[in-house]
């Protein structure tokens, strides 16, 4: 498989961090979203929304979309499974899952930072917003995750892969994590766990030299 | 199984047409947005998020967030079938559904709009970026949908209960629809089907008469 991402791209390290879970093998094709390369015709042409990631599969197909790509990793190879065995548990995976990927991380991607930006917003204007969505969106995840563990069991899966990557992104921006005592305990975990350590954005091969 | 939601609710309107094509019965149980009873102590005790829809099972779990529910729903009755049974097929609608649920719907929820206000936009420049998304995300869509039928086959399925439910924001929004032939054939057949009408925001319990 070949994932078109970026080291940086929250939605391509969830991708990442499911691939090393399951132990799946891929090829990655860095689009250097900084250079504007995702809006380049080469790109644009395999993927007309012009975003990552992408994953061709080992057929030559093209999937987009994060959370497609990650439910198709889990139906191609179940084990280890990414999702409880019963439909609740898997509905509350899911639900983390749609907080982060559809009520945080939307808000404070680059597209939508750089058109408040287009709108007058000046820089404390624009950290206001991120820290207002994130902060809503981390307050709900504490209170739906678990009290040990990962999120929501003693082995990572779907809303692990969501929510460290989420953290990431809210370091970067500065946000306090003090009130999420639950989120710290699931951030601390993954950092000694293989399978997130091989997928941070600190060590791809687009990452740039420091 | 009841049903929190909002007549309104884009994401409530994907979840009752899930429920129809699969011929659920439930109760629907109003949520006033504009009243703002999603911030109320009694429906906070239930979901922390204090976001429509929510889904209590014939169980009492109560789920959260349209994707998780839509996917619990394809799991709890499997057929009729949102999803293809091939899970490049699957990735595909999941795809779609992913596009408009990620990155048209979160940039021009209730809240959204309300925190640009909030910020200084004025209702020219909310409506611009309105605007600036929903095309976007469109454009996008039309190129991913095939060239008849439903979205992406003979039937409707995950695809078209995302999409109907967006194009009647866009609408409510004043989007010019012309350059999206594709979709305005799947809207004209939805327009014609049992649970896409049964579903529709003009006949709910909390409609307001007209």
């Amino acid at each position: 498989m070949e994932l078109y991402g970026y080291y940086r791209s929250t939605s391509s390290y969830r991708v990442r961090i499911a691939l090393a879970l399951k132990g799946l093998d891929y090829q990655a094709l860095p689009v250097n979203l900084l250079k504007g390369e995702q809006r380049g015709s080469d790109y644009l042409a395999l993927n007309p929304q012009g975003r990552v990631p992408a994953l061709r599969t080992d057929q030559g197909d093209l999937l987009l979309q994060s959370p497609a790509i990650i439910e198709y990793l889990e139906e191609l190879q179940p084990q280890p499974a990414l999702l409880p065995a019963d439909p609740v548990g898997r509905a509350r995976a899911r639900a983390v899952a749609a907080i982060i990927g559809c009520d945080i991380h939307p808000l404070h991607n680059v597209s939508v930072l750089n058109r408040l930006r287009a709108a007058g917003q000046d820089e404390a204007q624009v950290n206001a917003w991120i820290g207002h969505w994130i902060g809503q969106g981390l307050a709900a995840v504490e209170q739906l995750i678990g009290d040990q563990g990962f999120c929501l069991g003693a082995e990572p899966g779907l809303a692990d892969l969501y929510l460290i990557p989420q953290v990431y992104a809210a370091e970067r921006f500065n946000i306090d994590l003090g009130g999420y005592p639950r989120i710290r305990r699931v951030v601390a975990l993954a950092a000694e766990h293989p399978a997130f350590i091989v997928a941070h954005p600190s060590r791809q091969v687009d990452t740039p030299v420091q």
